[in-house]
C-alpha cells in the first residue's frame, strides 16, 4: 500500500541517459563498493545477513556511493579507502532506511515488502544498528580521521532532520524554510557528505572540498524536492502506485505547503481534515492532486529543484573540465527529469 | 508494568560500600563527563534534549564511563580525551536502551516510563540514532584512531548480541554457551571497551590494555548474569515489583536455561506454555520462581557470575596496587552483592 521509494529509472530513456555517463565511469569501481557491501553485511548472526540483503540486493541506484567514488576519482586519487568510504555511506543510508520503516510504519519499500514486515520492527532497529557500526568500522578501516567527522556529523545531522519532521508532520503551519531545513538534514546532508569524503582522502585543497560538498548538497535538496513532486504523481500529476504514501503518512512537503498556503480557507480545511486528522482514503488523495495540480504546486517544486540544481552546478564551474564533471552535471539533469 | 531496570543501590548498604571508593576516585573527572554529556545531548531540534534527558536524568550509575575514567586515571592519563570518551561509551549505552524499549515493547525503563510510551518509538529510535552519531563524534574529538576502533567494533557487536537474543527469545532449547555468546556480546562488550579505551588514550603497553579489557569484558558477564538472576528475585527469590520482565518477554536466561534443563517433562512443557507460548501471568510467574528455586537455579546463576569476576580480578593482578585498583576489585563485589 505505501512506503515504495520510486525507482530512480522513472523518468524513462531520458533520466536514463541523463545517469549513464556516471555510471559508466564509476563501474569498476563500484564493482569493488558492491562486493565490500555484501562482505561487511555479513555475520555469524544468521538473521543480519538476510535482512540487509533482502535491501542491499532491492536495487537501489547507489547514487550516494558513486557521488564518492566519482568525487575521489576526478581528484586523481589512487588507493582503496573511497571503495571503503562509498561503502560506508550507503551503509549509513541503508540504516536510515532501515529505522525509516519502522518510523513511518511503512509496509513497502523499494516495491518488496519492508524488512520489518518480515521479520519485525526488532529486526529493523538493530540491523540497522549493526549497519551503522560497520560502517564506522569501514571509515577506522580507511584511516581519515577528516572524513570520520564529515561522516560522523553527517550521521547526527541525519537523525536531527528525522526527528524535525515528525514534528512537522500533520503540521499544515509549517513553512517552506522549516519544510527546506527537514529536507536539508535529512537527506542533503548524507548526499554533501559522500561527496565530500572524495577529495578529502585525495588530500585535495579545501576549496575543491567545499565545492564537492556544495555540489553534493545541493543535489540533495533537488532530488528530494523530485521525490516530494513524484509523490503526488510528478509534474505530469497521473497517480501511479507509487504515489500518496506523503500524503499518507501525513508528511507535510513542499507541493502541500504551497497548495495549502494559496488555498482558499474551504480548501484550507480539507488539508486540516486529511493531514492533520488522518482521513487520507484514495478519493482524498484524488482531491489533494488535484487541488495541488490547480496551485502549480508540482511545477513550482520542480522549480525550485531545478533552482539548487543550478547551485549544485555553479559550484563545480572551477573544476577542471573532462568526462566526470560532464557526468556529475549530467546527474542534476537526471535528477530534474525524473519528475517528467 | 516490565522493563524495569533494577536500580543498582538495590543491593543494600553492603554494596554501596562496594562501589563507593570507585565513585570518589572518578567523582571529579565524572562531574565533567556528566557536563559534556547533558551539553551533547543539545539540539536545536526542541525533542531531541527532552527525550535524551528523560533517559540521562533517570538516575543510571554510569558504571561503564566510570570504567573509561578509572582505567585512565590508572594508567597514568592526563589530557581531556578520556572524559570524551567516557561521555561517547555512556551515550552508546543510552542509544542501547532507547533502542531495545522498541525491540522489547517495554513500557518501563529506570522506574519511569519508557521514552517510547512518551514520545512513540519513532522518537526512541531517532533520538537513539541521533545519540550514536554523537558518541562518534566524539570519539573523533578524542582523536585517537584505536579506540575509535574498539568503540565502532563494540557498536557493530551490541547490535549482532541483541540480535541473537532475539532469535534465542522463547527457545527453550538455548544452551548455556548460546545464552552466554549472547551476553558477552550486547553486554560485555560494552564494559570491555570501556575499560580498555582507558589504558589505550594512554598510550599504556599492549598488556595493559589486555588486562582491562579482559577485566571490562568479565565485569560485564558477571554484571549480566546478576542482573538475569534479579529478574527472578534474586538468590532470595523475594518478587519485587522489578521481576518478571524476561519472563514476561520470553527472554531465555541462564536461571530457566539451567532449571529446564534439570527439570521433569511436565516442568519442561510448564516452561514451552509460558515462554514458548507466551501464557506469563502472575501466578505463571510464582511457578516460575518457584521452580527455579528448586533447582538452585538464582543461586548456580550466581556462582557463575562469581567465576567471571574471579576471572576479572585475576586479570588486574598484574597491575600495581593502589586505591584505584582496589576499587575496581571493589566493583566486581558489588556487583555481586546486588543477587542478596
Amino acid at each position: 500500500m505505501s512506503g515504495v521509494v520510486i525507482p530512480l529509472e522513472s523518468g524513462g530513456q531520458r533520466a536514463r541517459a541523463g545517469i549513464e555517463p556516471l555510471v559508466e565511469l564509476v563501474g569498476s569501481d563500484m564493482k569493488r563498493v558492491n562486493q565490500l557491501i555484501l562482505d561487511k553485511a555479513g555475520s555469524e548472526v544468521e538473521m543480519i545477513p538476510e535482512v540487509a540483503r533482502h535491501l542491499i540486493d532491492s536495487g537501489g541506484k547507489r547514487l550516494r556511493p558513486m557521488l564518492t567514488i566519482a568525487a575521489a576519482q576526478m581528484c586523481g586519487y589512487a588507493g582503496f579507502n573511497h571503495i571503503l568510504l562509498a561503502a560506508s555511506v550507503e551503509f549509513m543510508h541503508t540504516a536510515t532506511l532501515l529505522h525509516d520503516d519502522v518510523v513511518d510504519e511503512s509496509d513497502m519499500r523499494r516495491g518488496k515488502q519492508a524488512a520489518r514486515m518480515l521479520w519485525g520492527n526488532q529486526a529493523s532497529v538493530l540491523v540497522g544498528d549493526f549497519l551503522l557500526g560497520q560502517a564506522f568500522r569501514m571509515m577506522v578501516d580507511a584511516g581519515s580521521m577528516e572524513a570520520l567527522d564529515v561522516l560522523s556529523h553527517a550521521a547526527t545531522v541525519i537523525a536531527e532532520g528525522e526527528v524535525m519532521q515528525l514534528s512537522t508532520a500533520g503540521n499544515l503551519e509549517t513553512t517552506e524554510d522549516e519544510y527546506l531545513a527537514v529536507i536539508r538534514a535529512k537527506t542533503a546532508a548524507l548526499f554533501a557528505a559522500a561527496a565530500e569524503v572524495g577529495p578529502i582522502i585525495a588530500e585535495s585543497p579545501k576549496s575543491t572540498i567545499s565545492a564537492f560538498r556544495s555540489y553534493g548538497a545541493n543535489l540533495g535538496l533537488a532530488f528530494q524536492l523530485i521525490d516530494d513532486a513524484l509523490d503526488y504523481g510528478g509534474s505530469s500529476a497521473k497517480l501511479g502506485k507509487n504515489t500518496g504514501d506523503d500524503f499518507r503518512e501525513g508528511k507535510v512537503t513542499l507541493p502541500v505547503v504551497l497548495c495549502y498556503r494559496r488555498g482558499t480557507e474551504a480548501e484550507r480545511t480539507f488539508w486540516r481534515d486529511t493531514l492533520e486528522n488522518g482521513d487520507t482514503g484514495d478519493d482524498r488523495l484524488a482531491e489533494a492532486v488535484r487541488l495541488i495540480r490547480h496551485y502549480d504546486g508540482l511545477s513550482d517544486t520542480v522549480a525550485r529543484a531545478r533552482h539548487y540544481a543550478d547551485i549544485a552546478s555553479d559550484a563545480l564551474a572551477p573544476m577542471p573540465a573532462g568526462a566526470h564533471k560532464d557526468a556529475l552535471i549530467e546527474v542534476l539533469e537526471f535528477c530534474l527529469a525524473r519528475a517528467n
